[in-house]
């Protein structure tokens, strides 16, 4: 099996440094040339992550993430220094700081990632939920954004050609101006190229959308100010499930949850970042400004 | 006014070097002697980072804070030791490690914590939300831990005397061995010697109560494996409420999430933490082992 494109797009190449992997993080991965991927860049540290503890200690799969996004990384070269923070027979926790060089020619830190590894092949099988996964119409009577034409920036977007997304289309007035006011997301996800969920990729899906918080009725830059994510198992091949809500806009932030199920019906990551909103939206109808 | 428990608990002294500050974890907020609570713990870590941040760039309290539970603290002295990862005219990230010295003398690290501050009195005012308080009853029609006398171990730990809570009965069954199965806990809570919700405070109650997967049938040491706060507002003063709900056990690890109202009926802290279960419990009635 050939290397899909999101596996080409976070691979972390060793250095004579033991802990420092160069990285090349891809055009076709960002909104028109301008920032990459946070999902993309965040996966990319974590691989680097997966890299040197699977090897050393036998936990190359994620399965606690958090990332702080300091300045917004840009396409092309790039370097992850790893760090071992503490390792146990069931678990490695480790630390990966993004750096590239700016125009200046000074280094500057993107992202940094604290993680706990496990090896998710090793783990215990029982599940104990009260989750349930969420409804969905059947695909074809699902939302494609591209259905909108080429005036959309979303749809146009490299980033956005990467994947299939097929949202209910109960959830996906916002596309057209008209907010739910719910900040609520359900959307089908795979990658365009076929390639299967993987632990990693999960990283990525989690902050692969439009910002939930755009059913609030906000529109523009939404920059992410962190991200933490929990897989909880590896994912069955096969469409993807998201559900993501946003509850509570407040203080000029606002907070993003996504869940991940896989094919299987399983509860495959759960995640919450914090966001920024630089400017004071307007309420959608049936909201209010509480204070 | 005078220090609180709580404040005099979580004191940042600072030391020679600029970056680093010593602590002292009282026995007092600990279980029976043992590890110091883990929200005291990170506490004390996102203080010193809220007296260098204050000091130095005039962002003295916690907007998001992630931290990593590495080793048990003990009770005694340790050091805070904390880094400014990138500052910007309205938020400061930095990171803080606390340390404390082993039995055999060598330095063992406890906890680390990633942490973007900002000044919580000159962000925005307005409040965009969908989300609402939950329904308690009455104080006086809630449960109070220490009624069930003095052969809980919960009772009587010396953490938890440092508080007033009063649990919604209908989710307070597993105090007496009836888990609900639905991963609920609601309840008043309060410092008991008086102190005054403060953002920093609310770190600590975020992981104040006993583990809200008591409430999924689970018993025993749950260990937090990392926990993400987000202090969305400074805290009006008098009692708060707590919303804690766990969903997922799976793979050995289960998921607990927190909201915070204060008295103005304001969410002012989410929280989601990963805790290791180191056995498999038998599910409580209604639940059902799903793989």
């Amino acid at each position: 099996m050939g290397q899909s494109a999101f596996d080409e797009a976070i691979r972390a190449i060793p250095t004579g440094s033991v802990d420092t992997y160069d990285i090349h993080l891809p055009r076709s991965w960002t909104v028109h040339g301008g920032p990459v991927n946070g999902g993309v860049t965040l996966a990319a540290a974590a691989n680097a992550l997966s890299v040197r503890l699977g090897e050393t200690h036998g936990h190359p799969d994620p399965l606690c993430v958090s990332a702080f996004y300091l300045t917004a990384a840009e396409a092309g070269p790039g370097q992850v220094v790893t760090e071992v923070i503490r390792a146990s027979r069931s678990l490695s926790t480790g630390q990966a700081r993004v750096v590239q060089i700016d125009e200046r020619g000074a280094e500057v830190e993107r992202l940094r990632a604290t993680a706990t590894f496990v090896d998710l092949t090793t783990t215990h099988a029982e599940v104990l939920t009260v989750a349930r996964p969420p409804y969905l119409p059947p695909r074809e009577e699902c939302f494609s954004p591209e259905s909108m034409g080429g005036d959309s920036p979303l749809v146009v977007s490299e980033v956005m050609s990467r994947y299939d997304m097929l949202i209910d289309p109960t959830t996906a007035g916002w596309f057209g101006g008209q907010p739910s006011g719910l900040g609520q997301i359900r959307t089908w996800f795979r990658m365009r190229d076929g390639g299967e969920p993987t632990p990693l990729m999960l990283l990525q899906v989690v902050d692969a959308l439009p910002p939930v918080a755009y059913d609030l009725g906000l529109t523009g830059w939404v920059p992410t100010l962190e991200l933490t994510v929990h897989v909880r198992a590896k994912p069955a091949p096969g469409w993807l499930r998201l559900n993501m809500a946003s509850v509570n806009l407040a203080g000029g932030f606002v907070e993003e949850d996504a869940e991940i199920w896989d094919s299987s019906d399983r509860l495959v990551a759960q995640a919450r970042q914090l966001a920024k909103v630089p400017f004071t939206p307007a309420p959608p109808p049936g909201y209010g400004w509480v204070v």
